[in-house]
């Protein structure tokens, strides 16, 4: 695949809207880039205007599983993106817009879509979640595992693997791909797995044994059920769709749209041009933020149970106004830019935490469809007191209590699915070495 | 209370912007009549557009409950509201909107209101819920039973009523009022009453028996999850606020606004004078339905538990699309001027039910602080046989399957909420009558 910066007025098949500037594909599909107008009275930072992406259709993330001699295996592709920083990446089985299927690109067919479409097998996992609120506006995918039992063959560019295998491969930067992580976190404890639970007493081990809906948990799911309900009806938020051009403080020039302080992010053209995809060449814009992002779970055992630190978190293109996200989830180069007060409770303590302290640690990349090179670097970091105790916006929450909130829409966000897949994968046996042991890829 | 219809026109505080047409409050508070236009391509009606009332505030329906020698009771308000068809309506403790408690209104603290903003006792249920999305734009209010273990005196107005009464009260025409039956339907099964089914042969005793969580079901809940995200993602519908000028077959004149068929609903005005209220008199517009609804339940044992056949229902104004409804909701005169294909399918079956089959029936009022004589005629038939075997849109879920999904936002529409009340009384012992006899209003 090659992907060249191409400026935005010279995109084939993009236009900017004569009246609002967005930028729209001629066929009226994919999605357009728009502005947004946000409001939130009382904040540190209480207003501001940016371009966010509207892709309305919701899509379909979906992993097919099959268990061979009892073991879970996954029918993983790879797939290259435009924006991907490092090329090809392991993606789900399918990953597919409704342009994809409805074939606005004019392509091939979807391999193994109507296996999702009209499933024959189990359905372990189907549920609708949130992409970057920060970035799309109301974008939402369908995320699904779908159990075969039959023979389904590997087409060329797929390959079944062992489910234990990709979730080590989780530790290899820019390996595992947005859309395969968010479709890992919704897949529930399969049969089998609560038996697997180990005695170590490494983080591990406790990562296992807290899966298990019946380990204990701080706070019962209806008072969380009840906080996050609360935050819900009060937080003051208005986000406004407006036109391109009529977002302050960004500027148009180099054929690119960057914000006066050089932060945030850029948006971008690009022109792609592909051997192995669904068209051969195409053209379009793309998000590129500016500086690698931090999204990292503190977490700390509670009676022996392992909990999360969540955050309740607004973003403004959110459905429904916050989610539960890591503890910390930002850019820190932003609040360079930023006043003083905006700056997230914790974000020293994560940039300086103790090595001895950290159970994961890896670079990996946000969907590289719409985003350019977007990279966060994902912790997870034991603590053994509570740095917040009390504070109104953050709620210590059971591994269990996760899986349980991952059967319906709109509770986690999309780097709290991430950091719960890579929970999935602490939470697995060493196949050789020591008990708790940090885990490695997998040759 | 005195309610006086007045011509939009000459409504007190109330304006109609000139650029828009669009209705609204002087302060920019409480809430605007605006336009929808709403696109539904492949259906039977695949498009119009048409007022709708937009309130993004949410508020808080919230119920005290107390135990008294183990029985729970309700703090319940005898409230007016000018769209009430009979006066005073038993109401939720709190009934407050963002604009109420936040004294919009210039009048009196609304009583109790703190217990819910900072609950110190249990909170048995906290969700926020759609209200009708037909003529309410993305409306959701906050439903909270908290459970206090001091004294807390009934003010006046207000009375403790055991929990049994305001349930059977249920079966009283324009008695119990919307917001409190969707707080009730939201009401958690209370410890103790699982021991209190009975064992009785009669429907009453297998709808207690079938809320147990441990009963069975025709489908698992991830399978009901699955149909509805599949629903969810590939309906196409797209609803976008207009200006109120721009709806079209709509005409205004003598001081409303009304449809050009004369069905669906009208926009009015009253002038209100009232003495026990927060302010003694105010001006606002409301939305009269034309004619009486219906809004059916068709109840099924299956292996001993009872189902309901619940429909996947579009309404323009729901946040996500698509909500769990009555197997039949629909107000039949309007048929008259719509297509022949758009009749909800068992419309006949519901308004044509031998007697002996119906086992609650009651018309009941809707929100009487927006719509003006709102009433739909609610009902539970039981049958034998499923009338729509395989039906994309229907699916037969458990009661106790009905009370998970209340546990989280926007599964269950309000007709169903209100009929899952409904069925909560019909799951009560007789207390001296004969078990299974129908439930009657206690004198």
């Amino acid at each position: 695949m090659r992907v060249t910066p191409v400026p935005l007025e010279e995109l084939a098949g993009w236009r900017a809207d004569p009246a609002t500037g967005d930028l729209r594909h001629a066929s009226g599909g994919f999605f357009t880039v728009e502005g947004l107008d946000v409001r939130r009275p009382g904040w540190a930072v209480p207003g501001w205007t940016q371009p966010i992406i509207n892709q309305p259709e919701a899509g379909i993330l979906g992993i097919l599983l099959r268990r061979r001699g009892g073991e879970p295996e996954l029918l993983m592709q790879a797939k290259n993106e435009p924006g991907n920083p490092e090329g090809a990446q392991l993606s789900p089985t399918v990953q597919a817009t409704r342009s994809n299927y409805t074939r606005l690109h004019q392509g091939r067919a979807v391999p193994y879509l109507e296996l999702f479409r009209r499933p024959r097998g189990r359905v372990l996992a189907d549920v609708r979640q949130s992409e970057q609120g920060a970035w799309f506006y109301r974008k939402r995918n369908r995320n699904m595992v779908v159990e075969v039992d039959g023979h389904v063959e590997a087409a060329e560019g797929f390959r079944w693997l062992p489910l234990r295998l990709v979730r080590e491969l989780l530790s290899v930067p820019d390996l595992v791909n947005m859309d395969a992580r968010t479709v890992l976190a919704c897949l529930p404890l399969l049969g089998g797995e609560p038996e697997r639970a180990w005695d170590g007493g490494g983080f591990g081990a406790a990562v296992a044994r807290s899966r298990d809906p019946r380990a204990g948990a701080r706070h019962g799911l209806p008072e969380l059920l009840s906080w996050l309900s609360g935050i819900r009806s009060t937080v003051d938020v208005h986000a406004r769709p407006v036109p391109l051009n009529q977002v302050r403080q960004w500027r148009r020039a180099d054929g690119r749209i960057a914000h006066e302080s050089g932060r945030f992010f850029e948006v971008m053209g690009v022109r792609v041009e592909a051997g192995g995809r669904e068209v051969t060449s195409w053209s379009q814009p793309m998000l590129a933020p500016v500086g690698t992002g931090v999204a990292a779970f503190l977490v700390r055992r509670i009676g022996g149970v392992v909990h999360a630190l969540a955050h309740a978190r607004v973003e403004p293109g959110y459905t429904d106004v916050v989610e539960l996200a890591p503890t910390v989830q930002c850019t820190p180069g932003n609040y360079d830019v930023l006043p003083r007060a905006a700056r997230p409770p914790l974000l020293a303590e994560v940039l300086g935490a103790p090595a001895g302290r950290i159970r994961f640690d890896t670079v990996l990349s946000e969907e590289g469809g719409r985003f350019f090179h977007a990279r966060n670097r994902y912790q997870v970091i034991e603590v053994e007191e509570d740095p917040l105790p009390g504070h109104p916006a953050f709620r210590w929450i059971a591994l269990h209590q996760l899986d349980e909130l991952l059967r319906h829409s709109y509770y986690l966000n999309v780097q709290a699915r991430t950091l719960n897949a890579c929970l999935h994968a602490l939470a697995q046996r060493p196949a050789s070495a020591a008990v708790g042991a940090p885990i490695s890829a997998a040759a």
